[in-house]
């Protein structure tokens, strides 16, 4: 094989339509959307990528374990309420939480641009461990490479992270039933903006800080409250519209919500007014969505708001049985609008 | 808190001396060794990092998982013998084989630089494809960030593994014996000439291809015939002598090992003269050392030989009961000199 040539693929993987990579791949809407149905899923097909879920869920021995990955490369590094080191641990934290699993252990990989001062690792390792403290995970395996100036930004993280299921939980897109309550943890758009605000160099009134915080001690509350939770997911890319309107598809479900109850802080509104942004597409760090059984709704409310994370939780809507899986919301001047996954790139390098 | 300012952490990570993160200290050798030892050990510290393994290995109710993480950030993406992809796969494959393990489960985050040929993309999630099936695990889950031009280089990958380590089986730099045989299981340095050679411009008279190729099969077939094996390490970044250099001093052995028992390809051989390198030092990645009881070596290096990956599968020497914990080789002209961890960085970008 001479060096760079094409090469026959003996197993096919299909090609987008698109000749090269756009920052709106990487955005969690569509365009990111298409790559994973179009390009991974065909490529890596089995049943655990087919859960369609933030992380996988596989089988050993009589034990599920989940596990999950992400990469890390927000910009700036560090910004109001955190940094990309926090980031990086409470967003594995999460993922894994959101598949109903109990944090046990991470990896974590970091791609260094030569020239970082050391100075700023020394200060994202201790909020690594920080984090990870918090959230009562082990991390216990790594590896750092270095790239050459020009060639990174800074510092990259990746993080995996294993957890474990209990058994008799069953969390996932396919469990969504009409009838389930949709509870909405807390405010939205707080880390967006808070990102947003830096890089743009807005000034606002006082600072917006990031949401950032693992959500797990709050999930395993109500796990233990034997709360009937269909499926959970957390708020980082796309916003609650993207995740929501992932679940519908992916659980081919419909469902109403109404803009009203959906809290968004004053000052976050007012930067999204200034920034021309929806809320409902604004990344968060630190909210989820949780499908709850009727009958345990309110009860699933009434926990959340016991904890830090979940203290403005609040029930936002139904899941129905409207066909199409679409998701409608009704507006504050009660006008009901179809509510779409994001397109195209609204904030790049957002986590 | 203001943005960007010093924090004090309660929990202090150690700095270490040089200002600013340089290439080598992502190079496996020395500086690489430093950083884990004095920021990342100190940080997060547990049981897991302290195996000083290549994985970490953790216990689950009963069963052993072995749990790992690499990043690659090879330049350029394709090269001879094999792309990003592939070695992506075969690089945490391996490390698991590395703890003994059967590789199940690997996650796959992907970090894109914003102009990425869609071809390119298409290619090697084709290679990774095809190499976790050659491999036998299966990629369960996974991520893609997307970075602005000129903040990437194309296409970074990690991959994350899981593996089961069977009842029974304790490998790790502890427990290297005075006695154990070394055996390398192959010629060296074939993965990073074929790199730098690429990379240069340079013309051999033909091909050298890299040697990327998943262990597990070859340490499977060891482990099934029941060989005494105390501790494995593939040879990547640092090389052979890295390798040796680390499990001496994880462990507290040392060892004796002969230069002319060192296969070395008359091509590598010559690249390396003409480039002004120690074949020692060279990456591979598709080689290993395996520490094996002494009554076990001989017939080790014989299943060895059995499998396409260890066909000149060879016993370079022993450990022994000089104190210290050093390496030494006896070289072809009969003079023992004492063999170090790689110093600085000798082919940035290898893996």
């Amino acid at each position: 094989m001479s060096v760079g040539s094409p090469h026959e693929l003996s197993c096919p993987v299909p090609i987008l339509d698109g000749v090269e990579v756009l920052l709106a791949h990487g955005g969690g809407g569509r365009l990111s959307h298409q790559l994973i149905e179009r390009m991974f899923r065909p490529a890596f097909q089995n049943d655990a990528l087919n859960q369609r879920h933030d992380g996988a869920v596989v089988g050993l021995d009589g034990h599920r374990l989940a596990f999950t990955t992400d990469s890390y490369v927000v910009h700036p590094l560090i910004f109001p309420g955190g940094d990309i080191g926090q980031l990086a641990v409470n967003g594995t934290v999460n993922d894994l939480a959101m598949c109903g699993a109990k944090p046990l252990w991470l990896s974590v990989g970091l791609i260094l641009e030569e020239g970082l001062p050391m100075t700023t690792l020394q200060r994202i390792v201790g909020s690594m461990r920080q984090a990870a403290q918090a959230a009562g995970v082990e991390v216990v395996t790594g590896d750092t490479k270095v790239v050459d100036r020009g060639k990174g930004d800074g510092l990259f993280i990746n993080t995996a992270g294993i957890g474990l299921v209990e058994p008799g939980v069953s969390i996932g897109p396919s469990q969504v039933q009409p009838g389930d309550g949709i509870i909405l943890s807390g405010d939205l758009g707080r880390h967006g903006i808070a990102i947003m605000a830096v890089r743009e160099g807005l000034a606002f009134e006082s600072t917006i800080a990031s949401d950032t915080a693992p959500l797990s001690p709050a999930v395993q509350a109500l796990m233990e409250a034997r709360c009937a939770i269909h499926c959970l997911r957390d708020l980082t890319r796309g916003g609650l519209s993207s995740a929501l309107v992932e679940i519908a598809q992916a659980g081919g479900r419909s469902m109403a919500i109404e803009e009203r109850l959906i809290p968004v802080d004053e000052e976050v509104r007012g930067a999204c007014e200034v920034l021309g942004l929806d809320p409902l597409y604004v990344a968060n760090e630190g909210r989820f969505v949780a499908f709850v059984a009727p009958q345990d709704a309110s009860r699933a409310v009434e926990i959340l708001r016991r904890h830090p994370v979940g203290r403005d939780a609040v029930l936002i809507g139904r899941v129905t049985d409207v066909p199409d899986a679409v998701v409608t919301m009704e507006s504050v001047l009660g006008v009901p609008r179809l509510v779409e996954m994001l397109s195209g790139e609204q904030l790049p390098r957002i986590c």
